[in-house]
């Protein structure tokens, strides 16, 4: 699709983040499972139901916009993805598979703070303040989000034999 | 290869973010060609001089290390300049490609800060101090190019009749 104007890449910016939100409900479930630390599994968890709120959210965006509710195929948090999946497949020892899951969730906490901001700053801009209002809400649990795992990793690799 | 502890790790994620950064190099000039704003252009072109020493950077963290100097596919990255080159060519009015070209330079210095947040705090943690140190000095310059990139995406949106 051509994308001829900043409503254009609003509508497109937020069908890749929802695609990639219903991404990250499929994945975290499987992270849960896999950690050891049971405070990280429990971080998982409770990120998973903040996670189901924000494709809500951005539900709730779609029909103030009156645009389509659907994905569009994210290839970032495919590979992002795709990376965190490889590292759960190559690592035995619990510990290890903590710090490496750690790194992985805070990368797809990145990407969805990069396009949550961008987000904002078009809704903003276009004057959908409403949509921009739902997506701060999301923002502020991505950050304390990225917060937490950055807490966890320090802990983690406390308790690591490195 | 299976990773089976933080030292493998720690190599896994620099040789990741190596290939990543030699990426990087070979789309700034792209993205600063495309660019309409003059201000936008000279962000591109001066982030390339940084990252050439990002290069240089990791190159002197895998001497110090002795691992090898190599990079390792990184599909982080190939989705965030898949969904870069995407907008590039999906868009034609210039204010409306600088907005979106701004956005995926920001996706791709987050991913790059959450990268090497996470190289930091394990270098550390394997007493690894000169490779934290050189690592720090990295994303001292990524952060600063990510919030040169959101006072041009402002200014950017501003002249923007949206």
């Amino acid at each position: 699709m051509a994308m001829k104007d900043l409503g254009d890449l609003l509508e497109h910016m937020l069908q890749d983040i929802y695609y990639a939100e219903k991404q990250i409900v499929k994945e975290l479930p499987k992270m849960a499972e896999k950690a050891d630390s049971a405070e990280l599994r429990q971080a998982f968890e409770s990120h998973l139901e903040e996670t189901k709120g924000h494709v809500e959210n951005l539900e709730r965006a779609f029909e103030h916009l009156d645009i389509a509710k659907k994905g569009e195929k994210c290839e970032a948090i495919e590979g992002i993805l795709k990376e965190a999946k490889q590292i759960m497949d190559e690592i035995d020892d619990p510990d290890t598979m903590d710090a490496g899951m750690i790194a992985a969730a805070q990368a797809v906490e990145h990407y969805e703070i990069t396009r949550y901001g961008t987000i904002i700053s078009w809704a903003k801009k276009l004057g959908h303040d409403e949509v921009a209002k739902l997506m701060q809400a999301t923002l502020d649990q991505e950050y304390a989000a990225d917060q937490k795992l950055t807490k966890l990793a320090e802990s983690t690799l406390n308790q690591q034999a490195a």
